[in-house]
């Protein structure tokens, strides 16, 4: 049975929302307001909490079911820190901070001291989400362990894995999930890779959404690079049966980025973003800048993630506050100039008139040519 | 004035074709009769003729002529060799060889010995194209001389030049050329970079097309990782006016790829691919074998561009005879596994029936969507 509205399928009956648009859950600087925004106006806000205690998740959750009584997705990352994190010492510190310091010390901030590193578990972040029974749980790098999802079915949490590889895909469907993101090459942010090295499972979203299409059965949820109603319709013909887009996002007024880092994403400089370790110790997409340029160089030491998002926050903190966007991690995908958008209500109205026009035909097509698939074989 | 059928357009007339489906020039791999394959059922067949004399390239044009009365495409270079290619000496060579010989002993193949290198000049094979009145001169790395592109205006001799990035397509249109290529990150081959490095312009075909539809008048021929309908609807719900594709052509009988290479790409590897430099000296995707792997460890000393190229080659046939596929250069774009067609007619057959249930409202969609961009801004 087809549908009989585009936006209606079995993932947004299973998510219970009104389109099929996701808000990519924009790392560190997700925002309460936005995730109710996109879910007050039809579509799945998330929120990303895999930087935060579990009491401050509580809290961010109470605040969100404040705002609004939407379905909403928190984000968590399965895999919290690399190899090395626990035993890196005060030696790894100071070598991986010189690059930042000359910076440091010219901005007037403090020369950071070294701490011994304290870590946030996911198992207890995610038994917040559990225990708070969040409509969505959506997570990155990796498959959460077998009690978890069946914890989740048993208390209705919709679950939603990333995919950067159709392999990664095969394996999260095997475990269970409801959904699958097919996060693409172009996505802004980090590159949640699981099974082979980050900088080894690139694959364009192009490419990369109809294998996972053909080799999983639950929904798939296609992102990177989309940013306008050519990229959702060009999503849908690939057989995705939803969106999630984060850049379009992070770039409106509601979002959790700061100012320098939104008018960043409308200049002309958003047109050439890189794939770096340097940010955060994990290979992740933003803005090229000077900063992005030099923690890239050959040789530089890099601490295993998460030291080194931790270090290089004592450089963009000042950096910020002096307005260098040279200096600061400017997350962004791709496709930053396919949207102008600032106003989160006005680019989801636009885009689901424009996809309107053109969608349902083309999810027929896509069913019948499965169907016609599956036939053959 | 909308066309009256999909496949009818701006392009089409101009190339005198009946579908808007390129064949991609495949490097070394291109063969006259897969190139008259495609033409003759309507499409553009190119053919990759940049390491080729200029003798050779008459002799391929004619050879091609004799297969298909209808438009094809002579495919070059116009950067043919990188900075240090007329100075390396022979201790470069041995340092690059070094990794190569163990696996060239163990074949029992001859140690290769150093030549001085010998050039071919874009200068003098383009000329063979003018004088031969090719009916479409495509070409990647870089944009010809004003006076070559002058002379093609002048002989009705259409245009096709290949970006990487949108300042590239930028950089096309404004020297004047017919239609461009955007060649996404998936595809398989070199990448045709010229304002930045390879390495610093990759951008994913659903973040590129839209980019470079939205700065250029000319129309836009979407290329990576498009492998069947899906890719084809896809790229024309984005903007574009025809694709190119060359991974699904290069598995194909006709292909100029050997035996061992087309199996590999119906093989369960090409799932796998990686760009690396060992193979040519310049940045291209291929399957991932243990020949990229050991080419792309830290160290590993890379001649350049084309020395690189004829080095592999003494390590290449050997292999490829011997069966080796693990050390063999497999070129290959990310989609491979999206087409299982080894019939030149039969893909393109029910690739244009299964695209045509569809492709009218969108294109019609998309030109209305334009219009009112236009309008808007």
């Amino acid at each position: 049975m087809m549908p009989h509205r585009w936006n209606e399928n079995r993932l947004t009956a299973k998510l219970g929302i009104d389109y099929p648009v996701i808000q990519g859950p924009l790392g560190g600087l997700s925002s309460q307001r936005l995730t109710a925004a996109v879910s007050n106006f039809g579509g799945l806000g998330s929120f990303a909490a895999h930087s935060l205690t579990p009491g401050a998740i509580k809290d961010v959750i109470a605040e969100i079911r404040s705002l609004t009584s939407k379905p909403f997705a928190m984000n968590l990352w399965v895999s919290m820190e690399d190899e090395g994190a626990r035993t890196a010492d005060e030696n790894a510190f100071n070598r991986s901070l010189a690059p930042l310091a000359v910076h440091i010390a010219a901005l007037g901030a403090p020369r950071p001291e070294y701490k011994p590193y304290s870590w946030i578990r996911f198992e207890d972040q995610v038994r917040v989400l559990l225990d708070q029974k969040v409509p969505v749980f959506s997570f990155i790098y990796g498959i959460p362990p077998q009690e978890i999802l069946e914890e989740c079915r048993a208390k209705h949490i919709v679950t939603i894995g990333t995919a950067t590889t159709p392999e990664e895909g095969a394996a999260l469907q095997e475990a269970g999930v409801d959904a699958v993101v097919a996060s693409g090459f172009e996505a802004g942010g980090h590159r949640g890779s699981f099974l082979r090295a980050a900088e080894d499972s690139l694959t364009g979203t192009l490419s990369l959404v109809p294998q996972i299409v053909d080799i999983v059965d639950v929904p798939v949820i296609a992102a990177g690079g989309i940013a306008d109603a050519r990229g959702v319709v060009a999503a849908l013909a690939l057989g995705a049966e939803a969106v999630q887009m984060g850049t379009v996002f992070l770039a409106c007024e509601d979002s959790g980025a700061s100012l320098l880092h939104r008018q960043a994403l409308r200049g002309k400089k958003a047109g050439h973003t890189a794939l770096t370790k340097g940010f955060t110790g994990r290979l992740a997409r933003a803005i090229h800048n000077r900063l992005l340029e030099e923690l890239n160089a050959e040789g530089t030491a890099i601490l295993p993630y998460p030291l080194q998002r931790r270090l290089v926050r004592n450089l963009a903190i000042p950096a910020e506050a002096a307005g260098r966007s040279d200096l600061v991690p400017l997350w962004a995908g791709q496709s930053a100039h396919l949207s102008t958008c600032t106003d989160v209500s006005a680019f989801l109205t636009s885009l689901v008139e424009e996809v309107s026009e053109i969608a349902e035909p083309i999810i027929q097509w896509s069913a019948g040519r499965r169907e016609m698939q599956i036939l053959k074989s």
